[in-house]
């Protein structure tokens, strides 16, 4: 597997546009669209929240019914949730638009949206976004890189990626871009993720591939512990790598798996990384917990604690509030067991054994945690399953970005 | 019922002390001291955590003993938690010091502690506090307030209330202290609480009266969702108020729990709103849930979510976050009914209706959250279940106490 410069154009087939439709933002773009030359197979997971934003509906239908997708269609600005049957008509409405350039049925185009909740959207300028953007689908690395940065909100950066894999001597790659300050974050924090690949693969096993990647990278992110109304990640591959189909669960399935998987997790430490107002990304890696389940939840719950995010913040070795945070994440273990480290580029350092906070040194370990990347592994000594959590520093910039985003 | 000035002193037979013990703070008390004339019934509820502090694996014995207690002990600065035998061992020698000077037996004795966590107590200095301490033992008001002041960590305020019930003819008074910027938070965050109480009871109702009142009050306060390794409420009860004793359910247990009920919801309303960094108490009512659990889980659920506690410090009428927070929360609905209200002294603002955020006064919500109580009332249209939960703004502050509380 080698990693690539490249995103949603890399794969054969895909072209990206962008534009300034002025849907909310002024002086920059605001809307992206992607488009395959071929019809796609498709695999799609969306959040898990009762309130589903009016896209999240169109995009699962679509998904669900089997259709070959060809197009996506995404806003920033505007989230278009809690927006009721008018919200739902916006979605038809900018599919119709798609339609009639392009000549795509409606359930072959994605919607996607991110921004405030409860706006209604303008479909007459996502209309006119929709027009200006056909003509100058592109290829180009410059098209989806465009298309990336078109598709921020609080975002700092654009968040791209791509690999190459071999599959029975093919090549085929996997790009993808997205957009979050959160995995799990409503209004602007919203995930939105788009993979385009030219792989041929038989469209269970592809939302297999994605169900399986996702649970261990995206669904292991957090920000703020806010799920949002609209998360969305997509799938879409046009058979155009010309690889032997994969139809079964085998060594090519094996090694697309892993490539997706590789897209997934780099995207997925980008968002944390990229959380709102962070400073550094908060990595927290369980080990020898009784079961993998255990172990996620284990994880989860220090990089969501408030108290250890602030902590990581201030560069302060506090490494009570980690352990607290083990304790109340309502898996059952032996506090009397745990050994914990503090880790970063700066060096290892132990900072618990058997449940009993050491002696250490604080000088080293405020060195360990000044830095971008900080990681925290505990041991459990309960039984081998192990997982990492992504999350980031809770910073007087994340209170001030969204005591008044709407402002 | 009334509600008199008061606190852990007021009850018939109970004395308070406090000291400068300089285990961590300089220049102010850091140690409380309780005593009763008489040997007491208690009750205790302790932190769920599984990382639970020595004193708290102290005071739990006690209380299932069935011990009649006499004295507690509480000193602010270390926490004494993650701190193995050599902390439980701290406790011990605590209670071993009060028996010295009072003659109680160590298992009378209360212990506990906040601070941070992972130090080891200076046991000389906490026998040297209680050396201080107890030939200064008075029952005057004054007193009582003191101790409120000396188990502060962050607390702005000291926290006491105290109400008088009429029982069979007899008054009894319960009276109470407790410190916390969070229920739950680890740390300086620890709720501990205090009451005392003149009352005659059996045990197991005292129990009862503790279990029944505590879920409806301090388990619905959430600061930051960090649960403490500390978490400790106790009622003492020394039967001197001379009513008949309650040993049954009757109308005198109903009286005597309707005053712990309201003794225990004003002080889990002053810790919300004295959360840490917080501008606002911050009060989410759910009606017509299905069950009380869930309305109790979806108040639970907005009051907690950082997104909408940065909105209530913004005052940034974001309603769309309070419905987020309802949809992932966990409990099943249909988000295509849910009403929500806006309410402070400043009025009432219908601010969604059947799902769908409404296009309501952006001036006049605002006006209602330019206040230092903000409430947010939604009703989920399933059945007749309500609940509250009560919590804070998420603030600048906030994370400029927790990004260096060590230092």
């Amino acid at each position: 597997m080698n990693i690539i410069d490249g995103g949603v154009t890399s794969a054969k087939g895909f072209k990206a546009a962008c534009t300034a439709a002025g849907i909310k933002y002024k002086d920059r773009t605001d809307m992206a669209m992607l488009v395959s030359e071929v019809p796609c197979v498709t695999a799609g997971t969306f959040t898990r929240n009762l309130v589903k934003a009016a896209p999240v509906l169109w995009d699962r239908q679509i998904v669900e019914s089997g259709a070959l997708a060809q197009a996506v269609v995404v806003n920033a600005g505007i989230a278009n949730a809690c927006t009721g049957e008018e919200g739902f008509d916006a979605c038809r409405k900018t599919a119709a638009a798609v339609q009639q350039i392009c000549g795509f049925a409606p359930e072959q185009v994605f919607v996607a949206s991110t921004g405030v909740i409860g706006a209604q959207l303008p479909v007459d300028k996502l209309s006119a976004g929709v027009a200006a953007m056909v003509p100058q689908l592109a290829d180009s690395r410059e098209a989806g890189h465009l298309a990336a940065r078109a598709i921020m909100t609080t975002d700092t950066l654009p968040k791209e990626v791509c690999v190459e894999v071999e599959i029975s001597g093919t090549t085929v790659t996997i790009g993808g871009m997205c957009k979050g300050s959160g995995m799990i974050h409503p209004n602007m924090g919203t995930m939105l993720c788009f993979i385009t690949t030219d792989v041929a693969i038989k469209k269970e096993l592809l939302q297999k591939a994605l169900y399986e990647t996702v649970g261990e990278t995206f669904n292991m992110v957090s920000v703020d512990g806010d799920t949002s109304t609209n998360d969305t990640c997509l799938v879409l591959a046009n058979g155009l790598a010309g690889n032997a189909p994969i139809e079964t669960e085998d060594a090519a399935y094996e090694a697309f798996k892993e490539g997706l998987m590789a897209v997934n997790k780099a995207l997925a430490m980008k968002i944390a990384g990229d959380g709102e107002g962070a400073t550094a990304l908060f990595e927290v890696i369980v080990k020898n917990a009784a079961d993998r389940e255990a172990a996620r939840t284990l994880s989860k719950s220090v990089v969501t604690s408030s108290l250890s995010k602030a902590a990581v913040y201030g560069h302060d070795a506090n490494c009570g509030r980690f352990l607290c945070a083990l304790g109340y994440s309502g898996i059952d273990f032996d506090p009397d067991q745990v050994d914990m480290w503090f880790q970063s580029e700066h060096g290892t350092l132990q900072v618990a054994e058997n449940g009993v906070i050491l002696r250490y040194s604080e000088e080293k370990a405020k060195e360990i945690m000044s830095t971008e990347h900080f990681t925290v592994i505990c041991d459990m000594k309960q039984g081998d399953a192990e997982a990492t959590a992504w999350g980031c520093d809770l910073t007087h910039e994340y209170v001030t970005i969204n005591a008044d985003y709407r402002s």
